[in-house]
């Protein structure tokens, strides 16, 4: 038995789930594992997930043999979907500058078997990370950015591409990714915040905290768009303060959250649980 | 159209899903608002909520009308089920001693328009929460309890009967309901413990936190069982304290948790949010 | 014995707390109760709050009593100071509108005994709280507010002198204060606004927050100042939200989170436990 | 200047902050930067935190220079009491099993500068940890306890005593250590135990979570004591869990909490934060 998981979105119509589900059971026999859905009731728009178990006739092309057989009633509900064989990991590549706490700790819970992917390659502008990366057996690349970003840029695109990446993981990446970039990368970045966006858009947002005199601070993950900090947003955290608090105190504490929000976009999203729409995501968690 | 709340239990098999939804769609016409499901692996178990709106013949008797047609599918899967009309509120019964945050939380929110229920009854042990009650504009009965539990435990069931009651709310009743009592109201008692089960059962566990030294606290909403505490949990939440806090500011705390644990529950268990099976609750938020 | 509660502010300078105990003690006669401090080393400003009890000579005159003896302390070490008698409770006016969530939550504690003041008036500009009011023994006013806000403030204003209020608290007050009013109770408006600040300042912030499609909702306490929804931050709290809640479900989480932090911005205030400097609090909890 | 820390304990009276602040200033000459205290009315004790600058004679001795002076007031108020430099690091040994997380967090927050402290050793009774020590340069013994405790404790605080060790870290350390261990190391090891306590004691906690249902789960980092999972608790925190998670899913996400009581506690006591007494802990933050 093979596992997959189906993602799907389309306008809502009565008949949806069964049609869906009949079509899982009689077209592929398949148990369901899990399913979770969402209706936006305000957009008329229907979302899905189903994790489900079947006989595969020939693994590797499932998308394809799924494809053909899904067609019929995707058309005729205009699907957006995507199928995804449990078999094949994603692959992720970090980009890291020299805070290393979101490195250290993804690549911790990599080893450890909390996520479902393959890191081939890590990209950094500074080396800081690099013994990390040599530690956990990952390739690092060095590509350090100082006025030769769109240069720095082209060849980051060329090894995603050479490393066949799925997904890039911004580990407190504390560069601005270009908007051609972001365009060819579509929900396929992942960025972390160190504020409770959307306050504290930009930079310095822990002095920004310190300064307005929050009494809670927080940390976003979000997948990036051509506006800084205004992608989707997929997950976020807080944390107490107090006027005992220092800004140090403040960056200290929102490691914390930064590592947590950030593990946890980069696990729903290898297991396929995000779907993205009008800014915003669904999340079956 | 009329909208319907079915919740359903049974051991888990392939093509569970497609059946029950196909059965909605070409048996009801239905529309389905929100579906959602779990399943428990281990046991092998398969729990679903599903929200319709269909064209109802005649809305009395949605029960029988859908049962009739439910028998064949619920049988073939050995279901445990229940089919809820939206239109017909559920009935419910709080019971109230000394301490009246919860029943004035409750009957504000109920005033509001938070809870889809009636409240056509309070029974006291004690004269305390009469005005408020008054106040709300539901009937008040004083049954004080000193050693004539049976007595007054016949003339509760007398009165939940009479009223046609559905569900009974503790909101901080500090009484053991009897066996007996319990028995009969399966799953239809809810209760508020002031602490974080499993930690601190019994009484004074305000106290007993305040001894042990611990650093969050508190409160538990369960459906109420024979064994005291041991209930299904519905809802936990916690908050934290320091050194800094007395006793007092314990209760104090713990008053604003026990507030929301429980009105979290009583929501749930009106809009048929809510199944139990094996000393558990699942939840579909 | 008496209790009182010292609030100081004044620059940070070497043997401070050994010079303020000393003078207690050795003036006084005091035994502390607790004692808190904070110190702003950027701005080299000191905090602090001392609650004690000591031999009254008499009773109604502690201010004069204690001003006159300490103020050569005072004067020393610059110090912005006040003095607080436990005996006398502070007079508090509450401000709503149609909303009554808060003004029901904050009454019941009121009853309750959690805080330590008088209500001697509710003025609300629609007549939707009157009954609670009431029902709480508390005499209410009715000025609505239509195109005649100059004339409304003037008679609230005069109101509050007559009543001899130390602090007007806003329960989802639905109106604009103007910079006058605000500018003549200064750190003596407490107000509630329904997100997590700074993020979504201004009106329908459940709506924004909504549309934005953050992960936790928030609510946030706060003195007025002129600039709305801009004043020093006392208390703020968050919960989870799904994309499964819609609009009103977040008006609904939000509740519970309106009634926690603007009670607890009442209490702390009751209980002299709050100091502002530059936009910010410090909270003595 | 130098900068130390000052924590004491002894019964209430009157004048003894002044008493305290007027010896630090007029005998050290010292420049107070933070100071907390805890009064526990119940038992009529104080406790104290003061850190303070002052102009040190000779460094190394700052234990005798300070005792000598401070004899007077400590012996006259019945304190318990002890004095830390800031130039001191206190030196640290870890404990590890096979779950590799606390270990690898501890680590990294130590290269980060995240603790004030020398980890000169880490004992290993599987060799698991052993890369991720030699990674971050610190010396591994291999230690297997395989029906030889007695021998193996021995050899362990042997270890501990050559390399002059002032705190024992148990990150996830899968032994108990036996009671001679303990009293030798009173209030000098800290374990993090993966439940919230006193709810589940003993092994496998999270299996216990499970079967009876509770709706959040927690960590609680203590030190160690005879009595198993009794000891003064440090610190605690809880996630939210639902019935969709499994156990591994239970486990993954109490790994969170782990991480950040475990790192909590041992940075509080290195900082010489922490109190206990009668089995509770004060933290001053």
């Amino acid at each position: 038995m093979t596992k997959a998981v189906l993602l799907l979105e389309c306008p809502d119509r009565k008949g949806l789930v069964a049609a869906i589900m009949t079509f899982l059971v009689s077209e592929f026999d398949a148990n369901i594992l899990h399913a979770g859905q969402h209706q936006d009731a305000e957009l008329g728009r229907f979302f899905m997930r189903v994790e489900f178990e079947y006989l595969a006739r020939e693994h590797e092309s499932l998308q394809q043999e799924f494809g053909a057989r899904f067609e019929r009633i995707a058309e005729e509900y205009a699907m957006r979907w995507q199928i995804a064989p449990s078999g094949r990991k994603l692959r992720v590549c970090l980009f890291v500058s020299q805070h290393l706490h979101c490195l250290a700790d993804l690549l911790q819970r990599y080893q450890a078997g909390e996520f479902e992917c393959e890191i081939p390659l890590i990209v950094g502008n500074h080396a800081d990370g690099q013994k990390l990366a040599e530690f956990y057996g990952v390739p690092f690349v060095l590509l350090p950015v100082k006025g030769n970003k769109a240069e720095v840029e082209a060849e980051q695109m060329r090894l995603l591409a050479e490393h066949r990446i799925d997904l890039v993981v911004l580990a407190r990446y504390m560069q601005i990714i270009s908007a051609e970039f972001v365009e060819q990368w579509k929900t396929k970045i992942i960025n972390v915040h160190h504020s409770f966006l959307p306050a504290f858009i930009g930079s310095k947002p822990y002095h920004a905290a310190f300064r307005r005199g929050v009494k809670l601070i927080g940390a976003t993950s979000h997948y990036v768009t051509a506006d800084l900090d205004e992608g989707p947003i997929i997950e976020q955290d807080v944390t107490r303060v107090t006027q005992g608090d220092t800004i140090p105190d403040l960056i200290r504490k929102g490691r914390d959250l930064e590592r947590v929000v950030l593990s946890r976009a980069v696990r729903w999203h290898l297991e396929h649980r995000i779907l993205h729409y009008e800014n915003k995501t669904v999340i079956f968690d």
